[in-house]
């Protein structure tokens, strides 16, 4: 029962993601998204989507994985906005330090494979990590084009730095990437986005 | 590209999930839980404990993705409260009624693709859909439980009737309905549960 009952308190810890909140409204524009329920947005996007990876043969399970643990370091680095330079400056060990806290109320083997798995996130290297990181920019790119770019006209966002942020999203899925400059300028046409 | 915008207008039209508020409360029982980052949690469950599962060659991608679509429906019907007798009556007339008009914003192939997913869901059938269901299960009663059985006692909840409800989770699970029938117990000496 000692296996079972670490893998209770992990559950029960990792809960506090839903406290968690990011710098992107829902698509009604009434509140600000938290991390739980983006994750849970961005599995369905990977689910959906798999079919533009660049590579033809991605292993969904281990995107979804990945996906799903990708953030739980933020229950206690918090979230860093993607155009916060400062706060990027420290994110790696804040988040490091997260880890090493929230990974380990897993039993060792579980422990070390959800580790592994965010560090093969973090890290970009392969396609399931440049597909998965496709999704993750991708997400808040749709809520802030269909929230007529509440948050991105309140902090002066231009089509520039979206542009700059997102390639990545090139690396794991070219067609995802088309759609996503398609999309940057029709928002700085409709005065979404600064030029 | 109208392959992939309606994929796209799929993904928007599900963040309504975000707004699917339950009759279950987060671990800190600061607000009720929302059916989006309850199916994340989900999903947490089926990967930290497949090793549970009955059926010892369980296809974990097809449990998460059965998962993720579970409570789309749920964006038209609503959330039926797992005590409500009277809503149960018409609960799969409703959801049916959801199906229809969701799951066919996507193309003709992943619409049915989802669909079937969700009635394999629905149906409990297989080992997949005896596993995820489990996990629906066992997630709210450690929420309950962990919120001190706030809302178990604020509706006057008895053991007998979340060992009836929950009892389906012995099918996907036996070692998690014995961990279940120990937590009900705890629950009722604790004063959570009424015996």
């Amino acid at each position: 029962m000692e296996r079972l009952q670490r893998q209770i308190d992990f559950l029960l810890e990792i809960d506090k993601l839903k406290q968690v909140y990011r710098q992107t409204l829902i698509s009604d524009g009434s509140r600000q998204e938290n991390d739980a329920e983006h994750t849970w947005h961005l599995a369905m996007l990977a689910i959906t989507l798999a079919e533009y990876a660049n590579d033809p043969e991605l292993d969904v399970l281990r995107v979804i994985k990945m996906l799903l643990v990708h953030d739980l370091v933020e229950i206690d680095a918090g979230d860093t906005y993607a155009y916060d330079e400062l706060g990027h400056l420290d994110k790696e060990e804040r988040e490091q330090k997260a880890a090493a806290r929230i990974f380990p109320i897993l039993p060792e083997d579980q422990a070390e494979e959800l580790y592994s798995l965010w560090m093969e996130f973090e890290q970009r290297q392969t396609p399931e990590a440049r597909f998965a990181s496709a999704c993750d920019r991708l997400q808040p790119l749709l809520l802030n084009y269909h929230t007529e770019g509440l948050l991105w006209k309140k902090r002066g966002i231009t089509s520039e730095q979206v542009l700059k942020r997102n390639q990545p999203i090139a690396g794991g899925a070219e067609p995802l990437w088309d759609y996503v400059r398609k999309l940057v300028e029709s928002a700085v046409a409709k005065g979404y986005l600064a030029p």
